[in-house]
């Protein structure tokens, strides 16, 4: 498991984030001297992850309150810096009464915490021999610390559940085939990773037996905002029969939003794409929640129908 | 258009191979001197498109028949550089008894022909304003001219059926997004490239009205091997009730092959993928036919059940 002060971490004048845009070919930090800049590291995906990203706002306006920064303009640029993540505006929330550095440490560990809450209660519902499917990072790197589904296959792997994970390499940036592959890696846990169109056939295939996924953001009636690609498992696995499970923090329901047609989805710059021609590059795609098998948060299991299951899930 | 021979020619001593490794960025032409080099262009992909792979094969034999070469074991290089498609085997048993250049020249002008034929008959099955979806590249570049699912898209357009084609950029070696959208900005086609995973969310936001693509390889039955990816994407055009035409000529059906299980699917290099940590790469998966709208081939539109639709198609 990676440290959680190796992931990001508050230390002296700075907010210091390992640079996940370099990895797995070198181990960088950034250093950010103002919310400004957590903020534009943010942005530019030095930080990602929708719980990571909480966390590294949180240390950005422990920050500014250290720094005497005008804190209403720390939060306002943080705030701004990526649209789709709840978390980001929960740890923003978070952090209005309370901006010192021990709080935003404690909104850290917590998350990390969840993590291992949400993994054991994932493991619960996988079968010895598992091979599992999982898309994007939603590992240590993403959440923090531990990691949501990728913390829930390291659980499943030292049950001795976990036979194999298919790791999507994610496109246009690459977040399974650089950093889940290499979570994985470092757990020693056996894995390949597949072009993400490749999932179809491993499915028709017989090899894969469940699809393991975090979330950006869910809705109070389960609907669910992932990485683009997302959806697209989520009807290749029904058409397969196969289970999707969310596993994803309580910091990540928004139970304000009715339906996943109110998630706002970011599209970022065509160029991630290709820099020569037109291109389209939604980052996020919303799974309806009649396509998900359950959604697991550090409170437990939930199952449809999700507008009851997960209204009574607050933040621990 | 691009013109067939600017794409492959048999020229003084060489077979000539506009490099598509190497597009868009620049045009650079690879000269095979015997049939080993055409060989070894065909698996490095210099040449690629399963009609375009058998028109290389026909000139490489004329071009070893020219050199004195054992037209034996020229056939058999040729015939084993790629294992899936089936054009190659054809344009090979076509060569056997008349190796000569002008033969290997009728094969590159039939199968540009037959893509045009195709192409009208597949405009036939387009509304006004359709937006198409396309995967890899079925363009001149993949058939030694015009092009099998692009020429169908080029035709369209000129008939102000076509309204704008989202091009997946199809990974891990990016024929969309390198080669099929060259193509259609060759030819003024309003296009925008997407992530492969992408394309279930525009499905699902109602921006695709059909699927196109070719095919390596099709079956007695209709299933049909492609690239990897077309299967997925089968699959989530059956889930949104939109139409996947297959357009591809009759020299891409096996009729000898049952079912799409038998089809032999080369798995390529890892390193494809990713370089740093272990990967799967299957360069196809099988389509069913179940999940086939219709199959287009010179001939006309083929639709189930295809054991009867396919059964009298034959290499005009």
């Amino acid at each position: 498991m990676l440290e959680p002060e190796r992931i990001l971490r508050l230390e002296g004048d700075a907010v210091v984030l390992l640079d996940q845009r370099r990895l797995p070919l070198e181990e960088v930090e950034v250093e950010c001297r103002s919310a400004a800049e957590v903020a534009e590291a943010i942005r530019t995906m030095v930080v990602r992850g929708a719980p990571a990203i909480g966390v590294a706002a949180a240390y950005g306006i422990a920050l500014a309150a250290s720094n005497g920064e005008d804190l209403d303009a720390a939060d306002r640029v943080l705030r701004e810096s990526r649209p789709t993540a709840v978390n980001l505006a929960w740890a923003l929330d978070e952090m209005r009464d309370d901006p010192s550095a021990e709080h935003a440490r404690r909104i850290h560990a917590d998350e990390v915490e969840r993590c291992k809450r949400m993994a054991a209660h994932t493991a619960e519902l996988l079968a010895p021999g598992t091979r599992a499917l999982t898309h994007c990072n939603a590992g240590g790197l993403a959440t923090g610390g531990y990691g949501s589904a990728v913390g829930a296959l390291l659980t499943a792997w030292e049950r001795g559940l976990l036979e194999h994970v298919w790791v999507d390499e994610t496109r246009p940036l690459l977040q399974g085939a650089r950093l889940t592959a290499w979570e994985l890696e470092t757990a020693s846990i056996p894995h390949a990773v597949i072009a993400d169109s490749a999932a179809a056939s491993l499915m028709a295939a017989g090899e894969v037996d469940c699809v393991i996924t975090g979330a950006v953001r869910f809705d109070a009636n389960g609907d669910t905002a992932n990485k683009i690609g997302t959806y697209s498992l989520a009807v290749l696995a029904r058409h397969h029969d196969l289970p999707l499970y969310i596993v994803a923090p309580s910091t990540t329901v928004d139970l304000q939003t009715r339906d996943g047609s109110e998630i706002p989805i970011e599209e970022r710059d065509a160029a991630e794409i290709t820099e020569r021609f037109a291109a389209r590059n939604p980052a996020f795609d919303v799974t309806p929640a009649a396509l998900i098998e359950a959604i697991v948060t550090e409170a437990g299991v939930h199952r449809a129908p999700y507008a009851q299951s997960l209204a009574g899930t607050v933040v621990a």
